[in-house]
């Protein structure tokens, strides 16, 4: 049994390792002359700081590393909702320390700048990497994380296979950015929005309480329906902290 | 016990995820300037609605989301005739309504406009991404569907290793998807053809009947071969829906 | 206890997707305008072809679909040497039928020509994809054969965790053709190189003997050298025909 | 029980593919004109090859491949000191073999010629692909590593899923490379960088020493943290060497 301070630290460095390695990812490897990365190495990066976390972590803290993940939990009924507040302010601390850890290394390429879009923030129209409306940008994120949580109570529901869920939670993040990272450079994660945000500053900031609101709605929902859909009989199998 | 209600549910809501996410990185991000995912990009994300809802609702339905993949198991013996029409009709109404969901999202940027082979709808001669004939579209949709069937019935055998036909099956549609959208946008599902086909209309409509016909003889043969090549002994041990 | 008909027939199936699999992502995909796969799709293609059918085929006769593999299972003291010939037959008419349908669909293409180094035959000097040397040739190819031994015989020893050996092979094969595309086009395969060279014939089929002897110079070499390393105490736990 | 002859020679060839396969991928296929596999290429390939080979000798040695990852282990107690010096030569000699195997590979192709960053050798400055000051580089490395360790000790904990450490710490490799390449071309092992510095020499080998400290100082914090956050109470349950 984990105390409540190792499931904090757990969900702290497991948030800063989903931030720094997604949006670090992002910021200094995608368009890199000649041999970037692209989305597809973003999407992929974003979807290992899940698989390597869930599996290093999972048994301590659940690896939740984003508050709508443990909202959408709590909502499917798999998470006690008194453990809310830590699970959070660990995930939202863990991001910003990452965002401004990103900072401090892209610095040290001459002449680099920090843009009003730069850290890889999350955003709408004007920072939307398409340059996506607000209404699509919220829709996408509602139905992504929506899906997120599908995944996530699925996999891990008891009479699923043991052992695969960080598999199938972590590629799913993939995929949802191979899908939306054009629409609102994806966030579904709260707390990986905020990071970014907070050191950009400016319209990220502006924007930011779109991608707090829209992924908790989502993940409620998603949570709900999963709840209703196939009740849990027994104990998860993995990835539960204890 | 899954009630059908619930099968049906779960078949519908992951069908929508598979057009939705395939289809869906097909239009939004692959060809994004400079980083768009391509059609690695594109294969991966049909493979990993697959990989994830298969571990998410294989338990309720056992996840087969193609109307071709239920035919293609009733004719491997695997799968009972009664319950083909409700697992079909719930297929084909999560993929239009992922369709449409998709087309809203399009929508939302700037300058959108749906071409007569938008929103990634499959098709032959004109219609085929690199020109191809007609005949090479139905042979490589059957041969594909086929092989598709095999990897089904052969990773969810009884003495296959437990727990891994999700990723088999799911990362043998991203292989699929490799080898054949140049010459399809490639289909091996019925339901997945349908969605987009009724939204834009036109030409893509007119040539749907052939990923009806191709995809489902080709899963049958597969099915069936497979049936003859090893015989279920006992249950299969994982991903059924019961 | 699969039939030696059986199991002719699964290393036949096997052989023919891992060729129309392979070869045909590259012929058909990799280099399509703007999205093409490029060689990072192809070499997933090919690894892909293997953990599909590994999965699917491997409790049959337990998926070798490569010349090489079997003859250094042999070496390694895995296979019996009374079998060999059936096995071999059976992968050649697997990648020669696969070579003949792919030339097919290809054909559907308006405008195809079938070049001198086309469906993606194995070859060096002016065959070779980068202009490599023969030696270069040679000796990637007996050391890239020489590891997929080493990797065949580790992951599934029987002290090795049950299950994931066809993932860790047809991964290993994905990382083999990362490395070696430009040098030969990736062999390490003497069936896989006979099917196309067939079809294309002129100086593909004059270096067809060097795919033939070093992938298996290779493969004695891996096999022996692990059965030194780490002999086997028990029976292979998976992906074992009987 | 393994020997310990058999021990490093396990390790010794299990560097030699690390080195041969991931630097080989990007110095062979990285920048290939058109289908290049670009540094999403090269992360898979360096992940790959840990994968790979923790699947096939992870029972024999324990699949460090790194110094670094040797002392790591014996900083979060679960490596015996006595035992560092063999596998950390084992560790160099094959990493040396790797390099130069590469560079006579790599010499098959006319008009090659061995740049002074050429090898894939790790540097900063101006031996960084993207110029990254020393500060970033060394910051990066260690924070990277860091990680790298946390991601071995927790899912090869006793309370992770058994069989999937493989999966999530060559996954994890890839991720580190897909963030840090564009900054010091990835180190994070100091054998894989003393192989190709030694054979390119000049700068690359007067920064080595960079990439000996940064490493094992991050190995070290992350051996220690993890060992704090969850110590382990019983044995590991797979790729533990013996």
């Amino acid at each position: 049994m984990s105390s409540t301070v190792n499931k904090a630290v757990a969900e702290l460095i497991g948030t800063y390792w989903l931030v720094l390695g997604g949006c670090g990812s992002a910021v200094l490897a995608a368009a890199f002359p000649e041999v970037g990365i692209g989305l597809v190495g973003v999407s992929l990066a974003f979807g290992l700081t899940v698989v390597t976390m869930a599996y290093a972590i999972g048994h301590i803290s659940g690896c939740h590393l984003n508050p709508a993940v443990t909202v959408g939990l709590w909502a499917g009924g798999r998470f006690d909702a008194k453990d809310i507040p830590v699970y959070v302010i660990a995930q939202v601390v863990g991001a910003i320390a990452a965002a401004y850890t990103l900072y401090v290394i892209a610095s040290g390429q001459p002449g680099y700048i920090l843009e009003p879009n730069g850290l890889a923030v999350n955003g709408v129209e004007s920072h939307s990497p398409g340059g996506y409306s607000m209404f699509a940008g919220v829709l996408i994120e509602i139905v992504m994380t929506c899906f997120f949580l599908l995944i996530i109570m699925g996999s891990t529901h008891s009479r699923a296979p043991a052992g695969f869920a960080p598999l199938a939670i972590g590629l799913g993040l993939t995929l949802i950015h191979l899908i939306s990272i054009p629409v609102t450079n994806t966030s579904v994660n709260p707390a990986r929005s905020t990071g970014p945000a907070l050191v950009v500053g400016g319209l990220a900031l502006q924007q930011l309480w779109i991608f707090w609101v829209a992924p908790i709605v989502g993940a409620v929902i998603g949570g709900g329906v999963y709840r209703w859909l196939s009740p849990e009989a027994g104990e998860r199998p993995d990835i539960k902290g204890d």
